[in-house]
């Protein structure tokens, strides 16, 4: 419990603590800040009026507040971000030993305790590398049947390794960027020949419900990281929408991969969620009867975050329909398998590196993590309320992504990620 | 002709003045430099002392050569590269007008003329983000036979748009930085059922022979770049060498492309050939017979750099042999029409970041731009001098990469990139 006023339903109960960029209105000087109840807490005036001097350690580090990304605390490593967290825990306990820093500091408070109504979120760190992962088992699945058909729905390989593909940094971005209808390359007719494509605006626009992790550690290039020692290299996670132009998709992709179809934009929650936070929320995923090669086995079956994911639409008429509830234990890989794998050739990551799940589907109707598997294909539209219905997105709808792991009072939430369709520009 | 004495088979001719990273024994802060001949000049020493002050323009942005790296000197823009290049042509020109400034100048001369065998090469620049090409149309149909046959070798995408993924930004090192042999996933037979694969050191590890161009401005996210422009959009060029686990790629691609088979390592040669500077080498590609969408239509058709390319294959014992000679023309597509391609459902390039060519095959055998087509896929070996034979590559084993374009006392070189193979490491 906290002495700052916290609602039970918050996502950033005192139990969380999550980290994010913030400007005011006052300063447009980006900066890193916490989630708290309604509130963020501005950690570079938090720390410049002496915030952090009840622990020395931290006040050693005091310069990574005063960065406009949060590399360069992430880059201190899990026992730092543990320290930080906990002191801000005690902080805000409503119990606190230490009253003078922020609870009977009114002056700190006024210039450091913002309304999170009042602030703005960015890019809670520069993204290096971004990796995308295909864990969602269910979906690869799904995918699978409706691109390939379901005797090779799943490659041999799939159990086996944990699949993925590199994805864009740039096109990475925060919650609340609009995301520009893409203009591209579509096979209109996919069994007329020849096969002669179009450029058109995109007519199958498609939302991805992943999760993402935000790496924390280097290692070095030529050295695998042990899956035993992945977990010191995970910095914290984001709710994602890997946004899917699924017709350019079709045609492109063979025999390397999604390209254009995926680099329109990478939408990310403002709040990353430490590590320690979702020490508590792990569950089992996907069970994988293979028996694995040694570098991607791991101790524990409860390798999975358990946390319920839920992706509202909302029109342009600003009717909403929640359209999916999923969770993410929907996987058949752990992030530390993730990692093994993804450094097992000598892949170097870096403080900032982003991974993403893939699209997590879970095993029931209604748990589909994109729009083209709950319609099949776009055969069955999505009913809305209001009376309209969807195959794909349309301009002016608004995806709304919320995750949340553990119960109400202690909730560790990751808020929202949001997006809303602009029409596609005149070309040129 | 220079007052510096350049012998007249220097990849780094008057005409040339490509940029680069350096380090001196006397100073281990990261510059920008020029390659001249046996020489770098070394341009943050040059700049200190005055050296571009007969350049106004070029004197206001003097900041870019005290950074480490050529990011901040690329986003100034193709007019400013220009303008520098000229200038320093001016300086080094036996008929400079401005002796004062270095030639007559021995104290400049000691403090940033440097015996090239004197300094070292650190990556030119940052890279965001890394996307690799597929545009050499022999390799890619060579490939295609050995993974899919020849009935699917090229996809009927191939020739409609040029085909791409996002490679691994972290792992491009400078030339001589040593390549450690992966281990990775490998089906050892891939006929046998049940398919189970096991985790082995690489054993079918390759070159590719790519060219890599820098970006050098930044388009926003969802506004496509008009391929007319896309010329105003590239820094300058490099030799590069995409290493590449064939046994492991084989089982990890399907169905989202190459990721560990391609991490392990990327290597460019160290300094960049100015756009400018190849102005006047250009030629026809290959020629492409589909009509093209108009986002991908050129004015011209000599639109790709006629550079003659090489490869050759040391032993750990000394014996060097040319395992290639290519040329950057056997390209479907040219540089621009990449760029068109890249940014046409709107993705964002920024200053710094990276696209690969893909693997240059000429249309004649020893042309080949990878060991794995001129082996035929590991049917016939290629034969060293010393008597050596090679499947595939072995540990000690340099490989380098030379290219220029241009005529004898006049080349426009790259210098070379290379890379040793170091044998794997034992595993955790």
């Amino acid at each position: 419990m906290s002495w700052l006023a916290i609602s039970p339903d918050s996502h950033f109960s005192i139990a969380n603590i999550p980290f994010g960029i913030i400007t005011t209105s006052s300063d447009a000087t980006k900066r890193p800040a916490i989630a708290i109840g309604d509130y963020a807490l501005d950690l570079k005036a938090f720390a410049s009026a002496g915030g952090f001097e009840d622990s020395p350690e931290i006040q050693k580090h005091a310069t990574v507040w005063s960065k406009e990304s949060l590399n360069a605390f992430a880059a201190l490593g899990r026992p730092f971000h543990r320290l930080v967290r906990e002191y801000l825990q005690s902080v805000f306990g409503a119990d606190t030993k230490i009253p003078q820093v922020l609870k009977d500091n009114e002056q700190l408070k006024q210039a450091a305790l913002f309304k999170r109504a009042e602030i703005r979120n960015h890019m809670p760190l520069v993204v290096g590398d971004y990796t995308d992962f295909y864990a969602g088992k269910n979906h690869a699945y799904n995918i699978g049947v409706l691109f390939r058909g379901p005797a090779n729905a799943l490659q041999p390989n799939y159990t086996h390794l944990p699949v993925a593909y590199h994805g864009r940094a740039s096109s990475v971005v925060v919650s609340g960027t609009p995301i520009r209808r893409p203009w591209g390359q579509i096979l209109k007719d996919p069994k007329a020949e020849p096969k002669v494509p179009v450029l058109s605006p995109c007519e199958k626009l498609d939302l991805e419900l992943e999760m993402g992790m935000f790496i924390c550690r280097e290692n070095q290039l030529g050295n695998p990281i042990p899956i035993a020692e992945a977990d010191d290299y995970v910095f914290g996670y984001v709710l994602m929408n890997d946004w899917s132009a699924r017709d350019i998709q079709a045609w492109e992709y063979v025999p390397l991969g999604p390209f254009t179809a995926k680099n329109l934009g990478t939408t990310v929650s403002a709040w990353v969620v430490l590590a320690d936070a979702l020490e508590g929320s792990k569950t089992a995923g996907i069970a994988n009867d293979n028996t694995l090669l040694p570098y991607l086995e791991e101790k524990t079956k409860e390798n999975c975050l358990d946390i319920h994911l839920e992706v509202d639409l909302t029109t342009s008429n600003g009717d909403k329909s929640t359209i999916s509830k999923s969770n993410s234990k929907h996987l058949l890989w752990s992030w530390p398998q993730m990692i093994a794998h993804h450094t097992i050739t000598g892949c170097n990551l870096r403080p900032g590196d982003l991974l993403g799940s893939g699209t997590i589907t879970g095993d029931t109707p209604g748990s589909e993590g994109s729009i083209l598997e709950q319609t099949q294909g776009g055969k069955k539209a999505i009913q809305l309320r209001g009376g309209e219905e969807r195959m794909f997105l349309q301009d002016g709808d608004t995806l709304t992504i919320r995750g949340w792991a553990g119960q109400e009072g202690a909730l560790i939430g990751f808020g929202e990620v949001t997006g809303t369709i602009q029409p596609a520009l005149p070309l040129f």
